[in-house]
């Protein structure tokens, strides 16, 4: 193990010509030496180190954690979350940064665990804000590289390749050592954080796969020699913390894989599952080679993480088996595996628009095999099922997680989150990655292991907890977090008001009644006109359209009569009669917009 | 076992006085004969029986299936679907009624297999548009009762109680069969019903449990005397048959209850759960007994069945053990139990609202054992989390399941189908009750188990399998079925057109544009008024309004320019425009609304 020295360069990349040009292989070269005031090499006597994490807890995703010593931040991981079913229309959703962007001049840099989307897929926005390094191991960066890429800011962005086993020093008061791991998706890590009041492990996502398809197996040496260092806190992931036992090895998986390929001589044989798997689709690309099958990729994200992976060593595909999906009409079906995105019912994905006979180069035939090689995430099953169902319609063989164990997960359970506890025997924990629900399982399963209760700390997004050598404090909301909409090109511009609209209009429509009004007289010179969307079908409801406009006409004659010409009161009047109106005659209530144009 | 004849009444109940005063007790008197034309008592030669679902089939929910003969059509079941995340607003989802009304004077009557809402929940639609008797167990009938006293409509429908063990003559061509049943809800059953052309059995939804908690097992002998002299067709439910082994008794469950109970001594315990599931509060209720503690009940539909179930001797709760919630103040914690709604997360339930701190009388303690005796139902998952979450928030011990055995299903798995097709030994097979892909699995496993697979009917809801005493043959899409959306008062007045614009509103908002305009010159009176909802917050997007405005105005004096003043074009032209304005700059969508207003 050796340590490098990787200071921040106090430029930032978006200023300097230089830094524009660093790439994944520039950590070679000798990054610029930070200019470090000369106050930061006196460490102050008494100084805390503040953990704050902005996302990743009370619930699943967005996870991010700053680390504050004196006047430098470290950021481990920069997640999204997928947006709940009440956020209407929203496409992702990212941590609120504003506690680092109020101390911009603080933040080190971003450190990365490993590159899946609740651990990475902020970071163009974060980075938009915020232009800081970031580090993480090869495969990590070379994902992260294809986002920024998209984001049209890859080459402002100064990132370092770190191996597992390495040791980096980044600003004065930290160390950062990348552990191996083993998760669903390879080249994950554990970090061991050495700061001036202690060491920190943060466990990153893991599970104990004693043997991965990809690399060696997790480096439980390396937690045990920590933990018998001295560890102060240990911030553990707590996804499966609910289920007993141990998770499988993802090697399991590749030999049910290997028995349907035996069983599926001369059948086309698809796979859908999740892009960033490599070692699952490492495994079924194993079992097509053994079978003298070719593969077929197909799926924006399948396509550009096999890209990837390939070029980046990751995944091993002999010469002449990968051919272009064009090509498989030359090979008989007994010749074939296509792998494919979709596992998760994704509307758009490849799996769905093969299911619905809407993908432009592959129809199902019912010789196929296809096997959905993924659970649902909560969330999810109806969409799955959905797909499952039309392709099974089309008379294709379908098989998915719960009829074979096609499927493990990349999170360890109670038995591994033991092993972890027991190695790595910190002062301090904090339970990580999950909803209430699960930390609280995770400090229960602690203490259990004869865990002092008060060394364990639930914590929310925002809440501080404060460490010295020897003490752990948490306070409670000290710094702004919450949730920001990304909306098309919009990055918080939807909020909560604009979500409570789109809810209303999605569950009873709308009822516009415009009203054109002399602005003197308040004659109404045209309507009221009533126009409807998402509340009855109108053709079928003429009636109580006719109604509902007797009623507006009866209200506005009224204002007439008492010669009233103030907007507001008028259109409150609207409102709460035709609301009333309509709440009597269908139980519904409809957004009502009722719009009075001044004519002059 | 004793033949009833129970033939309908020709006069439909809504003009009898008399038959509108039958109740549930009604049974006991003999049901007033029905005048047959003499043509029925001559069973052609050749005749077939249709057997039509009209739901059930590709979909969890809304079980409702027709059988056909000659002049006369019965039917089993009748029950609602609860709406997709996509059907947004709406609050049930009914079979389509139009073939049963369209013959409506064939109709004899509804035969129940048990009084879950997927079977039951239809009814007091279907009876509005066509009030023919209903026949089902005591506890059944009782539960309708309930329903058709909401819907005003108990005095004018026939209803008739049967018992497990008892077979009526309904018209001239069935004669029903009820055979005593297990499932989750207590008095369920499995119908035989004897046709000229042979017997049906339909399981209902079953499980074999060897020791239920009230009443005897499921009728096994039954089905095996039936398959032994002959069953032409077996209509058996496919809910659990992707899960291989058996279903536990519902007694485990009462075990583990128990288990708790000791565990709990001074805790206040709340239990959440179905409250169809009789059962389980049996069980609980028992434990309580044990216990030393008063029961009190919560949540509209339990108060509702424990009352039901009371009265009719399904439930046996000792005196002096149930209390009303106001009663609880008197008592101690560890002598009290409260049963209540909400064991799937929804929203108005008493479980959700006590969470969240919203409920009037319960309010949760750090001393509270919660156990939530249910699984989630699929699409409920992320409801009850956030549930199970904000109860640990406050403190409280929440056993859900996962964490210990507190539910077990009430739906055969792949050994209990096992079993009852080799009783029954049908000689055709139609999968009901599921998803495609269960009925297909089901399909399969009949096969495995010696079945040809010709014999097996995989039918879609509106497909007709027309049976002759050796044959059966299927017609595809023969008769309409389909959904009905249920929406405040409104029975269908809300379909696909009306559901689209609720999704394209719930997706991105709404912008409308107004715009008041001289008739004869097209000269612009007043606006453009942009008004958005749902899309962005418009204080923080003032310039993007202030665009589109300015766009707007662009297109418009156009058109003035051009002396353009037809509507369609002018509306059509600031569609086109704001669209494409509002694309690029935010790659959103709102739903755009332009009004021109006439003014003379």
């Amino acid at each position: 193990m050796y340590t490098r020295n990787l200071r921040r360069n106090t430029k930032r990349a978006s200023e300097s010509a230089e830094s524009a040009s660093i790439d994944s292989n520039h950590i070679e070269k000798k990054p610029a030496e930070r200019k470090t005031p000369a106050k930061r090499s006196n460490q102050k006597a008494g100084s805390k180190l503040k953990v704050i994490p902005l996302g990743g807890l009370h619930e699943v995703g967005k996870n991010i954690t700053a680390f504050e010593y004196e006047d430098e931040i470290l950021i481990v991981d920069c997640g999204v979350a997928f947006p709940e079913d009440d956020m209407l229309g929203i496409d992702l959703v990212i941590p609120d940064f504003s506690y680092l962007v109020k101390n911009r001049e603080k933040v080190l840099g971003v450190v990365l665990t490993h590159g899946h989307e609740d651990h990475i897929g902020s970071l163009p926005y974060f980075l938009k804000e915020l232009n800081v390094p970031i580090y993480g191991t090869k495969l990590t960066i070379g994902l992260v590289e294809t986002k920024l890429k998209e984001h049209n800011i890859l080459n402002s962005v100064q990132r370092y390749n770190v191996n597992a086993g390495e040791t980096i020093k980044i600003g004065n008061n930290f160390k950062v050592e990348f552990i191996r791991s083993t998760h669903s998706i390879a080249d994950s890590v554990a970090l061991a954080i050495t700061t001036p009041v202690g060491v920190v492990v943060h466990t990153g996502d893991f599970k104990i796969d004693f043997t991965p398809i990809q690399g060696d197996m997790i480096d439980l040496q390396r937690f045990a020699e920590l933990g018998k260092k001295g560890v102060l806190l240990l911030m553990c992931e707590s996804t499966n913390v609910e289920r007993q036992g141990y998770t499988m090895s993802e090697r399991s998986v590749g030999r049910i894989i290997e028995q349907i390929f035996d069983d599926s001589k001369d059948k086309r044989i698809m796979v859908a599952t999740f892009s960033s798997n490599i070692d699952r689709i490492q495994q079924i690309v194993n079992s097509a080679v053994s079978h003298k099958r070719k593969v077929a990729v197909i799926g924006r994200s399948m396509v550009n993480v096999v890209k990837t992976a390939g070029e980046l060593g990751y995944l091993d595909i002999p010469k002449n088996t990968l051919i272009d999906i064009l090509e498989t009409k030359n090979y008989s079906d007994g010749e074939l595996v296509i792998i494919m995105t979709g596992s998760q019912g994704e509307t758009m994905a490849a799996l769905s628009r093969i299911a619905l006979g809407e993908h432009r180069q592959v129809e199902v035939k019912p010789t196929d095999k296809i096997i959905i090689s993924a659970s649902p995430i909560p969330g999810n099953e109806k969409n799955i099922y959905k797909v499952i169902n039309e392709l099974i319609k089309k008379g294709a063989d379908v098989i998915y997680d719960g009829l074979m164990d096609v499927h493990v997960s990349g999170h360890a359970r109670q038995e591994e989150i033991k092993i972890m506890h027991s190695l790595v025997k910190p002062k301090f924990l904090m339970p990580i990655h999950g909803e209430y629900k699960m930390l609280r399982c995770h400090k229960n399963l602690a203490c259990e292991l004869g865990m002092d209760k008060d060394n364990v700390f639930i914590m929310a997004n925002g809440d501080v907890l404060e460490l010295t050598k020897n003490s752990a404090k948490q306070t409670v909301n000290a710094v702004p977090s919450g949730q920001i909409f990304v909306d098309g090109l919009g990055v918080g511009d939807v909020g909560n008001i604009v979500l409570r609209d789109r809810r209303h209009l999605s569950q009873d429509g709308l009822m516009i009644v415009v009203v054109a009004m002399d602005k003197y007289t308040g004659e109404i010179l045209s309507g009221p006109d009533i126009i409807s969307r998402g509340f009855v079908y109108v053709r079928e409801s003429e009636e109580l359209m006719d109604e509902a406009k007797a009623v507006v006409n009866e209200a506005l004659a009224k204002c007439e009569r008492k010669n009233i010409n103030e907007w507001a009161y008028i259109k409150t009047l609207i409102k709460d009669t035709l609301r009333d109106y309509l709440w009597q005659k269908t139980k519904r209530s409809p957004m009502i917009l009722p719009i009075v144009m001044d004519i002059e």
